[in-house]
């Protein structure tokens, strides 16, 4: 895609409308190779953390991509009031009816229907009615269809990861300071439900001052290999024989990351990343497939388990890690801790030293309930004692209906409705579109996506080289350090 | 204590009875500050790896150090048949009184008391009626008070972690395999029920091919730090206040690396190690000391949690975690996975994709009750479904009654009722004295508790280095190849 960008008359054609673009945005290959050394630091007046764009009555949308992924967006999207769609693009003819089905059902307005080749994408970033794209294509299209997107003035609404080289982050947060369109990857596990508790809870302090945190993705997904037409598995298991660290590190990272202010007060320093032997895919293909089948042929080198640790500026250390080979259950992690305790996810759970009000007293009425049902059934032995942090408290149910987020204390029933892993599609959508008609910035920028994304190369780098330190780039040029910390708020 | 090693008649009168010593053998100073690359490799004879000493009718113990931690030893070796305690060693007044009550309670012969110096430990080690020394001292003496031992043709078992530097750790490889005695760190922890457990399954190949494991010191221990003139706190405290790394790893790791076969078939080849910041000692001071207090005037560098990433020369992936500061939960994570599935611990779960016959039968005959129950409740909606390893499996009943390790299926009781950690305590002091009784080797030589100890210094020197990639010295100096997979039987 990068080799059509600077000639062709799809590219002059495209450009027709990217006339807000300022006169010294570098368009083309030359952003695309340069180096990390070449940047140059951006002003404060230019940064992208808490940008705010004008103001819309509703959000136009358009799609590219309503695959696995996509269709989900599609459906949230034609059910959320303030949104509209009005553009669909995918070259796959399952995937486009399927989208068509969806629109159906939902009984508005049929969109337009971009299809037939690789950039009939940009046929619809030529229209004028789009205020923003979201992209859930393969990775490897991230790049170039948000790039474009942009520069044809429609914010980038991006899956994750936002890409998966250094150079292509760099370009990405570039043309969205230029062309001042905000490029937010769709990270939606920031939205859960637990996430938006825990950032909650850590706003009000109930952790102390935050250490560590701890998030994953580990997910069986072997059975994508079966996919080889079309389908997530038709391209994502190639790369799990091209990269050797994480490949898909931001659902577990994301929330620890706005619990620690990453780009807003701290940001990722350094980082170092360690992966196990790449044993179950080829395990997997030889039971599976024949013996002549191209699953088998394929070298799997991407270790079963990567383990990546993280080193923040204020000090602080996260755990990331990645296994979507390996039998056994789901788990994000999801683990914050501080000076007063600690939350963990998978299941979820609490312990704290100096409790709040309401919990204290919680506590309190529990041990004496206990108390009084141990003397009356007459037990022997030691009495039971009060709940301290040395064990878990495992029912969220006191925890949500004092902490949870305002967003899911109101609109839980709507979400989980609504659907998209429980509710938390739902949920970033909805905020989206709020953020864009009521001149909020959105919760997460360009900085966010490259920062958590940049594990894909830099975890590959550094298990090649014996698990050796890397640097993690500051995308924010320095901007980190005056931004005032994220609220998810109205 | 190593000053004194080569000069006084301490010393002197100290190697009269060392006679067996080689006639090569270095004493002093000048292996404790030789280099790694000053090391030549072993021959195969030479090796520790299950080294068998001459059988013993009963095993003679002295005890150096009888404070937190010796105390318990001493009253298992009392109560354990085929042991006896001839002599026991300790500088401090109430550790001595508690050693005596303890004898007494027992109702057995009094052995003989040394005190009243540091190097009274020597005058124990001069008896010729000892066969092996139990060492339970601050870390610092570990190291010369085995190498003492050692060379006076005593055994030793020393608590964790075996020492604290990699030149000690060389000077007690060298002088077990020139003295030909074992010197054991006591790792209690692979001794537990589920680490024996996990162990069988492992080698009955129940995970396939491990890839991943994890280890970890997770335990509030910040009230060690009001320990001021004596107990465990009295000096540990200082160690926060040096080390930056992870100084307490074997607890997590021992049970990893034996179900690895590290030192058998695999070694440690390099780690990487990244810590928080260090938060909560000084809070925990300022909260619970004067101000004035010497608690409050020490500056703690020692990251709350400590992450390190271990890769072995055959790929394996370990985490270990040390956070003895934090509020929450005690765990010391104790998981491994391989190709068809993982345990966890903490709470212990098991999760395997292809189920070893029993197990199988067990969740069909499980699923056939809960859809009968589901049937006679009349419940709509999806009926139950089989088990599988996409939710732990939580009822460790089933597993313990077809995977019990021998030892703990024959003496669970015995050693829950003897006590120390649940029995592991019980089980390691029995299963050693069966050992030395018997012509069996020791489950755990000096090249595991040198690798697994290893941790200390190497950590602190990847954390102070941006988490530098550190190489990990092999012990065994190649023999690791040779060695044949653990057994822990009769």
């Amino acid at each position: 895609m990068s080799d059509n960008n600077s000639s062709g008359n799809n590219r002059r054609d495209f450009l027709k409308g990217v006339a807000k673009i300022a006169a010294g945005v570098a368009i083309g290959p030359s952003i695309a190779t340069a180096g990390q050394s070449q940047r140059a630091p951006s002003s404060a007046a230019d940064t992208m953390i808490d940008f705010v764009a004008p103001k819309l009555d509703s959000v136009r949308f358009g799609l590219i991509g309503t695959g696995a992924r996509g269709l989900t967006h599609l459906r949230l999207l034609l059910s959320l009031q303030g949104a509209e769609v009005k553009a669909v693009c995918d070259t796959d003819d399952i995937s486009l009816a399927n989208a068509k089905e969806a629109v159906a059902k939902s009984g508005l307005q049929e969109p337009d229907y971009y299809t037939g080749h690789d950039y009939a994408y940009r046929e619809l970033l030529e229209r004028d009615d789009i205020d923003a794209v979201v992209i859930s294509t393969p990775w490897r299209w991230h790049e170039p269809m948000s790039v474009d997107a942009m520069q044809a003035e429609k914010h980038a609404l991006v899956e994750v990861p936002l890409a998966t080289t250094i150079d292509d982050m760099w370009k990405m947060v570039e043309v969205s300071e230029k062309t001042r369109m905000n490029c937010m990857m769709l990270e939606n596990v920031c939205y859960g439900r637990d996430e938006m508790m825990v950032f909650n809870m850590v706003r009000q302090g109930l952790f102390g001052d935050l250490t560590h945190g701890e998030g994953a993705y580990i997910h069986d997904l072997r059975m994508q290999m079966k996919q080889i037409a079309r389908g997530t598995g038709s391209w994502r298991t190639y790369y799990h024989t091209k990269m050797r660290g994480n490949i898909y590190p931001t659902h577990g990272l994301g929330p620890i990351a706005q619990f620690m202010d990453i780009n807003r007060g701290d940001r990722f320093d350094y980082m170092t990343s360690l992966s196990s032997p790449a044993l179950g895919r080829s395990e997997y293909a030889s039971r599976e497939f024949p013996a002549e089948h191209e699953r088998n042929q394929l070298k799997y080198i991407k270790g079963d388990m990567n383990s990546t640790l993280i080193k923040t500026a204020k000090g602080r250390s996260i755990l990331v890690q990645y296994d979507t080979t390996t039998a056994r259950p789901y788990s994000r992690l999801n683990l914050i801790q501080g000076t007063n305790g600690a939350f963990g996810g998978f299941p979820s759970r609490v312990a704290l030293e100096m409790l709040p009000d309401g919990i204290r007293q919680d506590y309190e009425a529990e041990l004496e309930r206990t108390v009084a049902d141990w003397e009356a059934a007459g037990r022997e032995g030691k009495k039971p004692s009060a709940r301290t942090y040395h064990s878990w408290d495992r029912d969220m149910s006191r925890w949500y209906k004092r902490y949870d987020h305002p967003f899911w204390k109101n609109m839980a029933e709507i979400a989980k409705q609504a659907g998209g892993h429980g509710g938390m599609d739902f949920m970033m959508h909805w905020r989206n579109v709020h953020c864009l008609r009521n001149g909020v910035p959105l919760d997460q920028n360009v900085y966010d996506g490259a920062a958590w994304s940049s594990l894909f190369p830099l975890s590959h780098e550094s298990v090649v080289n014996r698990s050796k330190s890397v640097d993690i780039p500051d995308f924010t040029r320095g901007a980190w350090k005056q931004a005032r910390p994220l609220e998810i708020s109205l």
